[in-house]
Parts: C-alpha cells; sequence; structure tokens
C-alpha cells in the first residue's frame, strides 16, 4: 500500500497517547488484564472471516510482489492458524502476572524500609515482518507484564495488523483498559518505523524480532534502548573424550529438529584424535537426513563428498539443512574458532572429560553454554517460561530466553517516619 | 593538550586488547583481582608526587582556560586526596564478588540441568568529565566485577590520568593481570570519544557520568548501549495531612544536607489546604540555612520575599540552594505535575494519609519513591551495596542505585548426559 507523508505530530500524538495508558495498564490488577486478554482470544474468532479477508488481500499483493513461498507462508493466516492464535492468547492468561513482585527489600541501619518491586517497562516498542501472529503474541505478552506496545509490522501484513490491531483495541476497552494502550506506525510505513526508532521520550524498549537484517537495521538507527535478539550462529565441539552415540544423536538433533530456529547448528568442530572415530557415524546420520556438509581439507579428505566449507560460510546463520564441519587440534582451537565466529546465542561441547567440560562452559561466552545436550534447549519454553519474548544475544538487561519479567523494571519503595540523612 | 589526527586502526587495537584482556579478567579469581586493587592502592600512595605534578600542570592549564573554581576544585588531586582514593580502593576488595553467583536454577523435566550464573559484562566505557577520582573509582569496580575498562576522562585532566592509567596497569600486571584491561582513548580528545561510543564490536555498555549535558550528548550519539544515569528534578509532595516537624525536617534534609548532588530536592509541592500550617516553618528553617525560594504566586502570597518562579525552573535542577515552591490543589495535581517535569529519579510524598502514600508508591513512575524520608536516601552506600557506579534513571538493565551486580551479566549453563530436545 502506498504511505502517506510522514506527519510526525500525528505520530507523536499516538505515542503520547501510549504512554499515558501505559500509566493505566501499569496500575491495572492481574484479573482486569486477563479479562483483555480473554475478550482478545474471543473478537479473534468471532472476526476470524474479516481477518481472513484481509490477509487474503496482503497474500495477494505479496504474490504480485514476488514474495517467496516461505515469507507468504509466515504471512497466511487460515482458520485454523487464526484458532491457534486464539488458544496462544488464553495460554498467556495462564502465565504469573511478573508486576509487583517484590525482588528484593530490606530494613536499613536507621530503620527506614527499602523494597524493589517489578514494574512494567512503560511502552514497548515492537518492529517485526510480514509475521502477523506476532501482533497478537507481542501485544499479548506485553498486557500481561503491564506495558502499552507501539507496533511496526511491515508492509507485506498491513492489512491483516490493520484487522488485528482493532481486536486488540476493542478488547481493551471492552475490558474497561485503555485501547490507546496498542498503537500502530504501518500506516506510514519506513518512515513511520525510523519515527519509532528515535522516539525516546515516549518509548521505553524497542524489541526487533525477525532476520539478521532487521535486528541490524534497528540496532544500527534506533536512539531508543534496543533488546537484540536472535541471530545465532551455534557451534557443537565434539572433545577427543566424547561418545559415540551421543556425539551422532546430539549432532543430529541440533541441525535437524528445525533447522529454521536460532538454536539450530550451523557448525560442527571435531577433535582432530576423534575425527576418525566419530565423523563417519556422524555424517551418516545427518546425510540420511538431507543435510548437506560443507567441510574443510581434514573432513573432506574423511568424506570426499562434502562441498567445500568457504570463510563465508564460518559466518553464517544458514537457516537451512547445511552445517559447516572443521577438524580442529585441540580444544584451544575450537575455543578460538568459537570465540571468532560466534553470535554469543548457543555453543555447546560434548565432551566426557570434566576439566574440559568446566573449561568450556567458564570460557565460552554465550547466552546459554551446554555440555553434552542438545542447543536446541535454549528457548522459553524448554527452559519452563511458558512464554518466550524472544532470546537476548546482548548482554545488558536480559540475556538468554525472554519471558516476562524480561518486559518488567523495577522501582524502589522507600519507607520512612521522618528519616533524615545523617 | 592539542591532540592527533584519529588514526581509527590505532584505536580498534587498543578496544581489540580490551576485549581480549576482558577475557582473562572474566575467569579471574577473586583472589588475584583483590590482589590487583591492593596493587592500586599501592602504587598510589607510591607514586603520589607523580600524580600532584601532573594534576599541577593539568590545573594550571585550566586556569589559563578559564575553568570554574568548581571544576578546578573537583579537578584537583593533592595528597590528602590521593590517600582518600588509595583507601576507597581498599573498601573495594572489602565487597562481595558477583560474578560466579548462581541466579537461578532449576532441573528441566527431562533431566537436563539449567543454571543462570552471574559474568562480567566484558568490556565497560566510561565517559566522564574533569574528575580524576572516577578515573580509579570505575576501574576499580570494573575490575571486582571481572570487566575491562576503555577511559575517556576528559582534555582538562589529561595528564593527571595519564599517571592515573599507568598506575592501573602497572597494578594489573603485579598482580598477574593483562594490563590491556585498562585503556585510554583520551589521547585522541573528543574523537576518541566519538570512536568509543560507536564501538559496538568492542564495547558492551558505556557508563557517563557528570553533568546532564554530558549524558544527553552519549545517549544521543552512542550505538553502544548505555546506562544513562544522574539527572534527578526530585520532588517532595507535603499532602494535607504531613505532620509539621516531618514536613519541617525532611524538606531541610534533602535540599540542604547536600545540594550539588543528584538526589537532593528541587521543587517543593505543598497541598492547598496545608499551605498555611506548613510553608511558614518550612520556609523559615530553608531560608535560615540560606536557600533561595523561588515561588508561585500562592506561595508568593505567604512568602512576599519568594522570587517568582519560571517555567524553566520547574524543569532545571539547580544543584544549588535553589528550590522551585508551588501550592498544588490536590494530590492529583501534585501527580500532574511530578509526571510533567519528574526525571524518574527520586520523587517523595509526605503525608499521614495511607491511601495517598500507596497511591504515591503506585503511580509515580520514577527509579525511587520515597513516602515520609529524606530523598538523599537514594543512594548506593544508604542502600547497603558498599559502592555506587551511579544512579540509573533508566528502566533497562539497572534502575537506581547501582553497585557492583549491575557491572554484571548473566549466562546460562546447560548440563545434559545425551539429552536430544523432542
Amino acid at each position: 500500500m502506498a504511505h502517506p507523508d510522514l506527519d510526525p505530530d500525528v505520530l507523536d500524538a499516538r505515542l503520547a497517547a501510549a504512554k499515558e495508558a501505559s500509566y493505566r495498564l501499569a496500575t491495572a490488577t492481574t484479573a482486569q488484564k486477563d479479562a483483555a486478554l480473554g475478550h482478545v482470544s474471543r473478537l479473534l474468532r468471532e472476526r476470524a472471516a474479516d481477518i481472513e479477508a484481509a490477509n487474503a488481500a496482503d497474500l495477494a499483493a505479496g504474490r504480485e510482489a514476488g514474495l517467496s513461498d516461505g515469507l507468504l507462508d509466515r504471512l497466511a493466516l487460515d482458520e485454523r492458524r487464526i484458532g491457534a492464535l486464539a488458544d496462544a492468547v488464553i495460554d498467556v492468561v495462564g502465565l504469573d502476572d511478573p508486576v509487583g513482585e517484590t525482588v528484593s527489600g530490606r530494613s536499613l541501619p536507621s530503620g527506614v524500609r527499602i523494597d524493589q518491586v517489578r514494574v512494567p517497562l512503560g511502552v514497548v516498542g515492537a518492529i517485526y515482518e510480514a509475521r502477523p501472529n506476532v501482533t497478537i503474541d507481542i501485544a499479548s505478552l506485553a498486557l500481561k507484564s503491564g506495558n502499552a506496545v507501539v507496533l511496526r509490522g511491515g508492509t507485506a501484513a498491513e492489512r491483516t495488523n490493520e484487522v488485528l490491531i482493532a481486536v486488540l483495541r476493542d478488547a481493551f476497552e471492552a475490558a474497561g483498559l485503555p485501547a490507546d494502550a496498542v498503537q500502530t506506525v504501518d500506516d506510514y510505513g519506513r518512515a513511520g518505523a525510523r519515527h519509532l526508532m528515535q522516539a525516546r521520550d515516549y518509548v521505553d524498549v524497542l524489541i526487533p524480532r525477525g532476520s539478521a537484517g532487521l535486528i541490524r537495521a534497528v540496532v544500527d538507527e534506533a536512539k531508543v534502548p534496543v533488546i537484540e535478539t536472535g541471530a545465532g550462529v551455534v557451534h557443537m565441539f565434539l572433545d577427543e573424550s566424547a561418545r559415540e552415540d551421543w556425539a551422532v544423536d546430539l549432532v543430529h538433533n541440533a541441525k535437524v529438529q528445525r533447522p529454521s530456529v536460532c538454536n539450530a547448528l550451523e557448525t560442527l568442530l571435531v577433535h582432530r584424535a576423534a575425527a576418525d572415530r566419530l565423523l563417519p557415524p556422524v555424517l551418516d546420520r545427518l546425510e540420511a537426513s538431507g543435510v548437506t556438509v560443507h567441510g574443510d581439507d581434514r573432513v573432506r579428505a574423511l568424506r570426499p563428498t562434502a562441498l567445500p566449507v568457504t570463510d563465508e560460510d564460518w559466518a553464517t546463520e544458514h537457516m537451512s539443512l547445511d552445517l559447516s564441519v572443521a577438524v580442529v587440534d585441540s580444544i584451544d582451537d575450537a575455543l578460538a574458532h568459537i570465540r571468532r565466529y560466534s553470535t554469543r546465542h548457543t555453543e555447546s561441547i560434548v565432551t566426557n572429560d570434566l576439566g574440559n567440560a568446566e573449561r568450556f562452559l567458564n570460557e565460552v561466552d554465550a547466552a546459554a553454554v551446554i555440555v553434552n545436550a542438545s542447543t536446541r534447549f535454549t528457548d522459553g519454553a524448554e527452559f519452563g517460561f511458558g512464554a518466550e519474548v524472544g532470546i537476548s544475544t546482548q548482554k545488558l538487561h536480559a540475556r538468554g530466553p525472554m519471558g516476562l519479567p524480561e518486559l518488567t523494571s523495577t522501582k524502589w519503595i522507600v519507607r520512612g517516619a521522618g528519616h533524615v540523612r545523617a
């Protein structure tokens, strides 16, 4: 769709309305927020036909614009997917409300009492691409944690998102909460996204979800604090002492179970002294599942059918059934390779050597470091968080899988009885 | 001093060296780090004459450049101040090392064990102005929490900081830790500071310390994540039911005890129904301590000697014995005024009404919200943190007084026995 020229005053008015609404949400009870979520779920089903009609228009426009089949699939919402979305919203009702939790507290020597309690962040901005389910997902999680949202869901899903945002706003109102807690900048296209990224006075945090390119662009352009999620060039190192059965199972599970996600394996490193023993069964199992192996010279000496690996491969998140494989001389070489190419998401070792396991755990700098388990465990649901806002690959505020508490901040409550500082 | 043209390769080499050193520091034991701190303290005393000589040159240049007396005082280091700095470093030895603390942990249903442990942030950048004590202060706290530092201490203190940085680097080496964990960009002046602010590949977090202008400039220019500290337009609201003795003591303590700091009071709001009762004794006590009152019309009706308050005053952190005072019609008006002008640092109410106290605590959005105590309590030492890196006025990562744990991140340690994801 064509977008009108950006009118900063119109957008600022929306952002200010979101900020104002965030104060109302911050003091809403869990029961009120859960009631709003119930209305979201109900309205999604009630308006399924409208959603499908808008989605069909987006899909038609997308096909005309030459979107790939993969993108069109992500964009598509049918009755079954809408039902699944409605169910997922009810799952959020079941999550603990983090707001109001006392994180720490004590009485100071003077008798002054201090308590650190969880509060919402305020206004959460989300920037994502052509996945209308994220509209409902992020708004539900933000609502449960007491935050207003400003959404930028991408031009390809614009008509669908318009209907979904109406669902959200109507649901909030039905529960007595301010509709203005849900805002969009989609109608101003990219200029709207840029405005959102600069809006430090109104937006407390920006969460980009999508491709590495999208995340990079947001990190580069934003003045609002960003939580960087996502990209995973994930390694597994098979140490000299690795058990063969574990090596075969773990590499296979990490690479094959769901190759398009960020915790899937991209690079396998094998200790020289274990290469003859481990590589044949590991690669047999992978190839039986359709994996394309890109190997260095020593790998290709053992497996001539492997493609030659390139320097670029080491830095690439393939998100496909491709795996880069190298033989390394030592754990030191494995650690050096990982330090150079890791995106600090998830790194793993398969070993029976306690010293090497501990060294790997201590020295590798990543959100999750794993011994003798699949890299696919780095996941909010697997970690028991119930929901996942994303997987943070940065070090500030949140690192690794983010649940609802990561959508909150804290404030200090100080209670005295006329206490002055000496 | 004149600075050479920026050579980005030279600076990147330093930043890369800091990053490399940060990996060594991350696995250093507490004993090693404490030994290095011991050497810092010792070398400060041993080289006091060198430090004083360099500082005298900075002071002479500063006087020539027309620096204010206040700035010159902050810049000055004599033997007594150097001794106090050396003592403060030993205080850091006594603090708990946050690195390695298990923040949370559990066994997943599959038997996989996950533990979230504290790790250093990595490389901490610090940008501050003309206060050479910050060089030692921030480097000591960063070292104790396992972080490398890159410092930008301002042109006015350049010669002093050069000597202090040599102290730090020599102390690290004497303890068997990498000297490269301490780096400076001062020799490239402002261009060096700008380079540091852009260095996302090397620097994990940037902490600006100093004037509101400095902090704003860093927030605006930086691509590296920033922890915003500082500016406090701090309010106190005297509710209708406030006790007179508490009101007099709390306003006086909050304004007068140390007017130049961020938790000092800047604006006093008084409920209309309490103005006649409270304002005379409160203002008498303030004026006896030399406070200049800037009042609105209703304040000046009661106290004609008060200066007229301006719109600008409400948004100003005076950092002096000036106080803006208004009479408000209700707690709603007080909350609205605070929402408009608060810098989200510290806000307070004096009241005997439980409902109003709870409402104020719930609705005010600030790092610290205080009932019936002085705003001067918002402080790392008062909160029992032992050290204070600064007071964060943002919501991500850290909010309020920051101690050593706020200089850390976490990582997830995952241990399995051949576990794959189903």
